[in-house]
């Protein structure tokens, strides 16, 4: 692997940015980061991201892929140590299901939210709540997160949820992660964010928090 | 594999159950069939995909699998003769990337079309045109479609947009599938029709426009 060339373009803030990050430290991947800007975007990722020309790329010896979860699989692909993706076909299934869950559903919401008047904040809050129970029903125990301290692609895909959702209920003076509505989630994203790896990868809290309140501040449009 | 038990929850006119039928009939896999009813969805579907409530849901040994693409991936892992996916890992994070945007962005098209009014069929036509043109441009000498008379991953994930803009075709009186605009695209769904697995799994053509025909007339009301 010495002859590898690994880059990633990425935007400090971005969720799917922190997947890639978490799962290169994880396989122990050097890589060159650049940050992009999303205002201003470089002419390397407009070349590399043709269709959407957005972050994540990670070109891998001139190659690009784009994606954050075809990446994740095309990291566990490459780099065979501490795989990402459980051995058994249904577990794997099951976490490919759910990581593709959040970005359907929680996406969108986080995009809501970061738009919505405060008269509305209670309504969108009440939906990204829902969502949250409902990620909170594949914590059975047929489902395993984080065996041990050892991190999956589930734990890595999901993680940004419980950072985000923090941002979240700071910004807008919310509440979303609930005991009462999702108490098996919110101890999972503890003990997830407690991991050194994730530590090291999360952005830093406080200039999330005021990078959002800044974006959410232009962009209160949503009143329903 | 004598004692597997297949059942498939689909319905006859779904792009995405027909993933999963062409992707089990390269495999000569055996299953039972169970067609549901979206008006009234039975009580197994319900209980075996609770997140979505939809169709396809691969039940396997009892197992439910959901989401059509994840199924995919899962046939290909445990039915392991003829090979869907690409051994190479960025021939394959290529292939999920391509079926992943036809997801993304052909079926919000595809749920416009199927509720324009007369007048604004051209813009949306015009959007779906943009799609097929974008599609056009994965297939260069870097990727394989159809490699001999091999069907792929690709190939089954996609062709049911060359089918269903056929059928919309019909329905609208636009042009989609324009030589022009997709060369390529065209030469491709056409070969992949031609395969006989393909044309045993294709809902009849003339029953898809009758269908498709009477949504829109009941659901006439996009007007941009």
């Amino acid at each position: 692997m010495t002859q590898d060339k690994v880059k990633l373009f990425g935007v400090w803030q971005s969720p799917f940015v922190l997947r890639v990050k978490c799962a290169l430290k994880l396989k122990g991947v050097e890589y060159e980061y650049v940050e992009d800007d999303l205002l201003n975007k470089s002419s390397m990722l407009l070349q590399y991201n043709l269709v959407y020309k957005k972050v994540p790329v990670l070109v891998h010896n001139g190659k690009p892929i784009v994606e954050s979860l075809v990446i994740l699989e095309y990291i566990d692909e490459v780099w065979k140590n501490h795989s990402l993706l459980p051995e058994d076909p249904l577990e794997k299934a099951r976490s490919r299901f759910w990581a593709k869950f959040v970005d359907d559903k929680f996406v969108p919401v986080i995009s809501k939210m970061l738009r919505v008047t405060p008269a509305h904040k209670e309504n969108v809050a009440k939906d990204a709540r829902e969502i949250l129970k409902t990620l909170e029903s594949c914590l059975n125990p047929d489902v395993q997160f984080s065996e041990g301290n050892k991190l999956t692609y589930m734990d890595i895909a999901i993680v940004w949820v419980g950072y985000y959702a923090q941002i979240l209920e700071k910004i807008l003076d919310v509440k979303l992660l609930d005991d009462d509505n999702s108490p098996l989630l919110n101890k999972w994203f503890k003990d997830v964010f407690d991991h050194e790896v994730i530590r090291e990868c999360l952005p830093p809290f406080d200039k999330l928090v005021a990078h959002y309140t800044n974006f959410h501040e232009q962009h209160m449009t949503v009143d329903d």
